[in-house]
């Protein structure tokens, strides 16, 4: 996958920058991981310190002073789960910041004029999401919505593109649907006549069974486009990866390791490791003996448990640097299984490490 | 100045490393801004992780990957700064552990036991710490009774190194003393019949005036050997720190560069700069357009500014990383200027610049 910043194997995970940082990383220590997308939630960087402020400096990638690639989501699932008062209509989402109680309007539109302000390589179409397990008029609903916001994002996109050119941005559509595999295939059709460059699958890891979500990205990724990217957003857990790849999903993003590792629970090729029990008191292993990320060459898991147990900032610090470098490393495997044809195994070998579970 | 861990040139800072980690820098980080030598508290690792532990897990340098120079200072500041209940005694000073409540007796030789079983390159004796200002009665019972303390101190020490050989440790003496000339020269006197390999002030920048401690300072250099190392103890100020090299202090530490990082107030060569303040918005300077660290190649102020107005993690470890670098290039500018003989100028310039107040 090409990018305005550089090329992206794929599969890629990308690792979530909220507020234009990953939390507990520098960005120097992102391209150390080899990093080469992140995530940066619109909503947060509308708020604060504002798009206007951002483009006035010069974009998220030289404010952040990132030069890898960046795919900014359109801030409506954090609208859904963080903001107080949201109202939806056909016209968009009305919603009171959760950091000041202040009013504000998303509209497909918005959601698209931010984004390029904002100008990250990726930029996704405002949807509706719903709370699931959804009853079937509620989810034909949303995807009815979902596609006319999209159709208005798309046409609002173009229409800036050919005023101001090419932004070097992508646009990407979000294929929604709830757990009902027809609603999936109808949204992803609808979607399709829109023309995007890359989809992504919307709604889904939210508390339904794997085996649900699984089915649902399968459903959705033999509606799209081969050549095209395929994002399944907010997953997932290092031994569900696979399964994903293995549907046909190209991109993933989730805080699972970045917020796992402020709460020092560890990723590991033998499983999870939670470092702050008593077993690693004197264990002077380091993390991962299959890792040879900076932090693994260097730190023992006693001293990891002790950051932890006195509470010190540097166990965040170094527990993300792990785990990021740890998903990072699971994508170049699969990468590498998916080249010699034996993806399905490195899934089982994965699944049956982390069906121990945490030790 | 030579330790098993490296020759240090001083005169020199030592960052403050309380819990066996400098908060917000990894290993690494401190290896890049040019730390020599860091500063960890026996009180804190004597109560978590415990000295027995770090012993056994190869002593404290090997505990926390640092193959730099560590001192460890006697746990007595923080026994009367931080426990509760803490009774002085001529035994030592008993007191309640401020994680548990637990009760603990620390003695001149325990202090010395804990600080040989952490390995640390340099310890200190336990003394006697006062309030400020102190009636000269109180200040004269101190002194002698920090003077019969470090006798038998050194006498433990020495002890131990007949029987177990060289631990490869400095044992330096504490001189007490309040803001009394005649008491500071007194106890100087009594620790220097000790022969210790150095000599540190304690009991100072505790509130006095400024012109106080380093009169005091001054005193106590006078009186002490010139080829020994002589260490004033939790200073100081940037601006304040060539005041000290010029009556013949060679180490210092302090939590000022790190603390004062996490609270958004960043040293620059042109002040300080508090960053969180509104005027850094759109800010696109680096934090100090005369310093070379990684943070300021890349960084921008409005960055800065936007992760502490949104609370981000990263925001401490990137100021942290400038200030331990600004205070390190401070020192390299000290021996500099004492080189080439103008370390007045040097100190008038950076007083002006400080004068001026934060921005």
């Amino acid at each position: 996958m090409s990018t305005p910043h550089g090329a992206i194997e794929t599969p890629v995970f990308m690792p979530v920058g909220t507020a234009a940082t990953v939390k507990g990383l520098t960005q120097g220590a992102l391209e150390e991981v080899g990093a080469g997308i992140l995530l940066a939630n619109t909503y947060h960087l509308y708020l604060r310190p504002g798009h206007a402020l951002i483009r006035k400096l010069g974009g998220l990638h030289a404010f952040m002073a990132w030069n890898g690639a960046i795919l900014t989501d359109s801030g409506g699932y954090q609208v859904f789960s963080l903001s107080e008062l949201r109202k939806v209509t056909d016209e968009g989402v009305r919603f009171r910041s959760h950091l000041d109680g202040s009013e504000h309007l998303l509209t497909p539109e918005k959601a698209a004029e931010i984004q390029l302000a904002l100008g990250s390589d990726i930029a996704m179409v405002l949807d509706e999401c719903i709370e699931t397990p959804a009853p079937r008029k509620v989810a034909e609903a949303a995807v009815k919505r979902t596609t006319d916001w999209a159709r208005r994002a798309r046409c609002y996109f173009l229409e800036c593109t050919k005023q101001n050119g090419d932004p070097g941005q992508w646009q990407f559509g979000i294929v929604q649907g709830a757990t009902f595999g027809d609603l999936r295939r109808e949204s992803a059709q609808q979607l399709i006549e829109l023309d995007f460059p890359g989809y992504a699958v919307g709604g889904l890891a939210v508390g339904e069974p794997h085996e649900v979500t699984c089915e649902m990205a399968e459903e959705v990724t033999r509606s799209l486009p081969e050549e095209r990217p395929r994002y399944l957003m907010g997953v997932g857990r290092p031994e569900q990866i696979p399964d994903y790849v293995a549907r046909g999903i190209d991109m993933m993003d989730c805080v699972l390791p970045t917020r796992a590792a402020r709460h020092a629970c560890l990723y590991t090729s033998e499983g999870r490791v939670l470092i702050k029990n008593a077993r690693y008191i004197e264990d002077q292993r380091p993390i991962d003996p299959n890792c040879d990320c900076s932090v693994c060459r260097r730190y023992t898991r006693a001293y990891l448990r002790h950051l932890f147990a006195a509470g010190e900032i540097t166990g965040a610090i170094l527990a993300t640097h792990h785990n990021v470098r740890f998903y990072l490393d699971i994508m170049r495997q699969i990468r590498e299984a998916i080249t010699f044809g034996h993806l399905a195994n490195f899934a089982a070998e994965l699944r049956a490490r982390y069906m121990a579970g945490p030790s």
